[in-house]
């Protein structure tokens, strides 16, 4: 009796030791979600935001009418839009997957090539964007802007300061606000906060398989994911597992330096499972299958089933709470 | 003394009188918006609407995975899409205007010559429409919906004494019921429930003036249209005064019936000062000119700019409220 009594108390010990170090170890590459991401030098007000939210929504400026960011960051599919690469003007292809809007400003850049230094700057030059919104000039989207009378309105509370309101870095800054309101916390920031059992014990193994694969080693931080570059097949070509139609070189394209070839952005793991298809060129759709393709081509591990199922469970419980102001789409206004 | 008290209460009873009268007139005319529109064939099950909520913003049923219903009739432009003509699956030019889905299914017919039965047609139709979804045939989508698990469970829920819950009928039905909520009330509304201060005395002015010009006999009833086709340029072809880029025959190309030549079904005002551009091709962006064309070719009359302003404020009173409900986007579940 006495027996029993001590060996299920070492078996409980030992739960709670390992669970303590797995909290550990999770905090040491992970950290909780903050409810905002601020900036510098956009600061947060409500009537910004509030403008920005709209924005983010309007269609009248593109050159097809359209592409607004919610084309292809649409929040019923938690801010990405669920293909290959997105579609935008008059249909047009664009080169890589959209990654979701959701937790994106927390990233040290935007775009897969961190290309774009902020999501202001990613929403100013998407309004150029050829395969985007299409947008002739600068001039030619304040002149849409400025002929919808509300929005006179609207941007100089926004920007009350400005002798010009409506301007294309206004229109960039207000969005940019809104985007940085836009955190999705998961049970995983709960866990991460001390709440133990806010995880299944299924999701604990997988955070565990997670960590000792090697995985965190570049999908760390709040975001598991968007805080470094790294090349994309540090073991094998990546082409000879994913489906690719073509060879993408990355930021090699955009920085002309050898060392970047293959190199893209780390993408966050927030909201992983909502957003399908995966990678650059959204060329897996099976997220199991993404997660033993990242383990074969950067870590040189062939995941069982076992496991790769085990970190795909963890995986979902990054799949976050969007706030009620996220889902409600705002009424824009009256064309006049 | 005694004479300036008797003509103020002369003057009030004369004002309670027209304003009696008013109110007596709108009723003949008009009633106030139902709070669904039900269906003998469709019964409003809370499953069936939820499930047509989330249908009614999916995308995977779509042959180029951007289409869904929401494309063409987002809530944030107030069910409509504010293009000339709507652009479907890879971009693809429609032959019509979208009208706003908001209050649609209170109508006689869908589309505007009339070809879709009810709200059911037309989304069951729209599936495999060239210019709209695009889907190669029924079994296609059926397949597409049956790959995303969580709609098995849905589908099953909002059908449960089907042996085939997932089937393009179903689709249909259960988008069929979300859009039969899609009521959206206005200060109108209060206004024919008896509060006469619902409506400004600018309002009640331009009430008066479009019963007076004869508005009324063809938009009337709950949504001030959408209870009959008419022709459209009665007195003169309507594309002497559009903008029109080319002719459409209306109905007679559904009916090949000479009578039918030109007709359009009444499009409904509900929302009308949302819903820019105008007419079944979009070919007016200007609500107060749209209301000068209409006077013109249906009427003969030659509005003054103060008639039509005053019209102009009465069709603006007609903007409803969205419930919560709708403006509120479905997350949509996970690719499996």
């Amino acid at each position: 009796m006495k027996k029993t009594i001590l060996s299920i108390s070492v078996a409980i010990s030992c739960a709670y030791a390992s669970e303590g170090l797995l909290l550990q170890e999770a905090k040491q590459n992970f950290g909780p979600l903050p409810k905002t991401f601020p900036s510098e030098t956009n600061t947060l007000t409500q009537a910004k935001i509030k403008l920005g939210k709209m924005l983010f929504h309007e269609k009248r400026v593109s050159i097809d009418g359209t592409t607004s960011c919610a084309k292809c960051h649409p929040f019923s599919y938690y801010g990405a839009d669920n293909l290959e690469k997105s579609r935008g003007n008059f249909g047009k292809l664009n080169p890589r997957n959209a990654p979701t809007v959701l937790n994106a400003a927390g990233q040290i850049s935007q775009h897969w090539r961190g290309d774009r230094k902020d999501v202001e700057e990613q929403a100013r030059k998407a309004l150029l964007g050829k395969g985007s919104f299409g947008a002739p000039s600068n001039e030619w989207v304040e002149k849409k802007l400025q002929s919808i009378e509300q929005y006179t309105v609207l941007f100089k509370k926004a920007f009350p300061n400005d002798a010009k309101p409506i301007s294309v870095a206004n229109y960039a800054k207000a969005i940019g606000a809104w985007e940085r309101m836009l955190s999705t916390p998961s049970r995983f920031d709960e866990f991460l906060e001390g709440r133990s059992n806010a995880l299944t014990q299924e999701e604990k193994a997988g955070l565990k398989t997670f960590i000792k694969t090697g995985c965190a080693s570049c999908h760390s931080g709040a975001l598991l994911g968007g805080t470094m570059n790294q090349k994309f097949g540090m073991v094998a070509p990546y082409w000879e597992y994913t489906k690719s139609k073509k060879i993408d070189e990355g930021r090699y394209n955009v920085t002309k330096k050898e060392g970047d070839k293959y190199v893209f952005k780390v993408p966050q793991l927030r909201n992983i499972a909502m957003t399908s298809p995966y990678f650059h060129d959204g060329s897996v759709t099976s997220l199991k299958e993404a997660v033993k393709i990242m383990a074969k081509v950067q870590l040189g591990v062939d995941l069982s089933q076992e496991e790769t199922q085990s970190i795909y469970l963890f995986l979902e419980s990054l799949t976050g709470k969007l706030s009620q102001d996220i889902v409600t789409v705002p009424l824009l206004p009256e064309t006049n």
